[in-house]
């Protein structure tokens, strides 16, 4: 996507061929930064410093990690080094692994002075991989708002958003986002309305910044806002990411998606969760009794970052001193609540035949 | 109430007799201190810098305002002035003109050299009525919380509020936090879930504040976590306050109070609202439609307030620069959410038949 008029993808290879240009999403939204990688540990720090992060891209930054290992050692040891190195990053990372185990298996069926050239390839393919998934979701959840246009002509089509599923999260493009720059791109106008989402505020900091800086229109709301918005009928769709779906459509993700689901299904706004299969959990049904949530650190509540007058970030104490704090990062929306799932594959209803439908190579037998 | 053992209310006359003691709020959570007002001017000033917020709490403050004029000028101008000086503070407060018109017609019957006795009796009373109404607010929802410990024995009662409608609100006790402080008064164990309440985050610095100074075990969250928590069976009952509650029993409260009464309805978790009946509006039955929400500046979004390291309070930015904010202040509870309106006279269904068995005054003819 754009940043102020020049494309940029998240992640991508510089010029001299081997460098690892990455943006650095710690200084977002106040300042927009590449960062250079040039060593395996460097792109280590990246995804550990949360320099990089979001699931797919976490998973491509490893990717290249291990690329930029084997420039310094191609051998089976410096192999085995590199993915242990990146695999201690985020413990867990799942896209992580995942990635990691892409990488070692291709690189193991080649001798080593091929491996750098292999590594990159490899690399390469896993990032554009994400880019065409997150791009099909893109056209697919397109022809929903195209649809909506259609019911409300003379205005922009209004969704609502939780978190960050955009292209910051992914390589280009983005999960959730993906459908409101492939309207933007067709000449359909959008209008975002962005939950702050307390407590990492990545909907303040970093959705407002990447469809500010594409040019989409949008306003920030804090999370209490949605509700009263729905009901006043001034949200035509939400679409929200997913950390992690049940073959039965429950979908787990950001904290706070369920209120949202709940509101959108008060008022009769259809309510959508984009996603790339490789997050649907074909292990599992029932998402609320058997999708464990993380229980993030407190100090995530208690403090907020953010920018100074002096131009500083830094973090501030909010909550009365003393006060216990819980800090659930995940929530889980049942099926019943979700209007449909849009993957790289389609549209398809929240349940089991729906997803089956998508994908009939698990429904085994 | 209690503050580290001490007890207060949120306003008092000092042991000089006149002096006006109040807790600035706008040093809450991290400084306890009181600010003494000597004269109406002082008193309109610490409503309009906000060292005193809440309804009751400002009108009180107003009538102490108005006591403390007449020790400077008892006449008819002086009468007039002050009320003018102290009805300009806070322009949409009805509780604040409500309290300025009762002083100016009490001491429309007394002559000059008597007002200053009288308008101190009154704000008294004032400040008295306030205080017998939370605490029967208290008796009525204690026997909820009561009952909700038969069921459970064992374990203390779980209480998810939203924003601050406790005694820092009010002179003493508050609204929806007295059935808390008289549970725990009876011996009653209890545990508040507190939602942070952003934007300004009264939960997360008023409400923790006032239940730790009070001992009371409580738990901050996010705005994003409560449906989380009620999925998991984590709370027995919700208990907000309202602004204004229609003659239907809609319930208009601090924004976010609808997802969490959408949650709790999606889970059989118990959702009241307690509320002097003051706040009752019997002109209006629809409140979705004809409550006016207050559009509040987008600053309360774009800055976080908070404390740096180095102790000082200062905003940060948290959102995009650039980015449009919207702010709406409040929602709207329908009736059908609420499962029952604690006010002074007792527990009553959320609609206009059981707002009339409490108030048979009411049903006109």
């Amino acid at each position: 996507m754009h940043v102020h008029g020049q494309y940029y993808r998240t992640i991508f290879v510089a010029d001299d061929g081997f460098t690892v240009a990455v943006i650095d999403q710690t200084r977002l939204p106040f300042a927009f930064e590449l960062r250079h990688l040039r060593t395996a540990g460097q792109a280590a720090g990246a995804i550990r410093d949360m320099i990089v992060r979001g699931a797919p891209l976490i998973g491509v930054t490893a990717a290249y990690g291990v690329a930029l290992g084997m420039r310094d050692d191609p051998s089976e040891a410096g192999l085995a080094s590199v993915v242990d190195l990146l695999g201690a990053t985020r413990p867990t990372a799942v896209n992580l692994r995942w990635a990691l185990e892409r990488m070692r298996g291709v690189l193991s069926t080649e001798l080593p002075p091929r491996r750098v050239e292999r590594a990159y390839d490899e690399a390469a393919r896993i990032a554009d991989e994400d880019v065409a998934a997150c791009a099909a979701i893109g056209r697919h959840g397109c022809t929903l708002l195209a649809s909506i246009l259609e019911q409300r002509v003379g205005r922009a089509v209004r969704v609502l958003t939780h978190c960050n599923a955009g292209w910051l999260a992914c390589v280009d493009w983005g999960t959730a986002l993906a459908p409101v720059y492939a309207a933007h791109e067709a000449g359909i106008p959008v209008h975002v309305y962005v939950d702050e989402t307390r407590p990492r505020n990545q909907g303040a900091a970093l959705t407002a910044f990447e469809l500010g800086a594409h040019g989409i229109p949008h306003t920030v709301i804090a999370d209490n806002a949605g509700g009263h918005l729905m009901q006043r009928g001034e949200v035509d769709i939400c679409i929200v990411g997913s950390d992690r779906t049940t073959a039965a459509g429950d979908v787990a993700n950001k904290i706070g998606t369920y209120l949202k689901a709940l509101a959108a299904h008060d008022n009769g706004v259809p309510f959508y969760a984009a996603l790339p299969s490789s997050t649907i959990d074909w292990t599992i049904e029932d998402g609320v009794r058997d999708v464990p949530i993380e229980e993030r650190p407190s100090r995530e509540v208690t403090h907020v970052r953010g920018r100074a007058d002096d131009g500083r970030l830094l973090d501030v104490e909010v909550v009365s001193p003393g006060s216990a704090v819980a800090n659930p990062a995940f929530d889980v929306t049942p099926a019943r609540l979700v209007t449909g799932i849009i993957t790289e594959r389609g549209v398809a209803p929240a349940s089991r035949a729906g997803l089956l439908s998508l994908y009939p190579e698990r429904s085994g037998g």
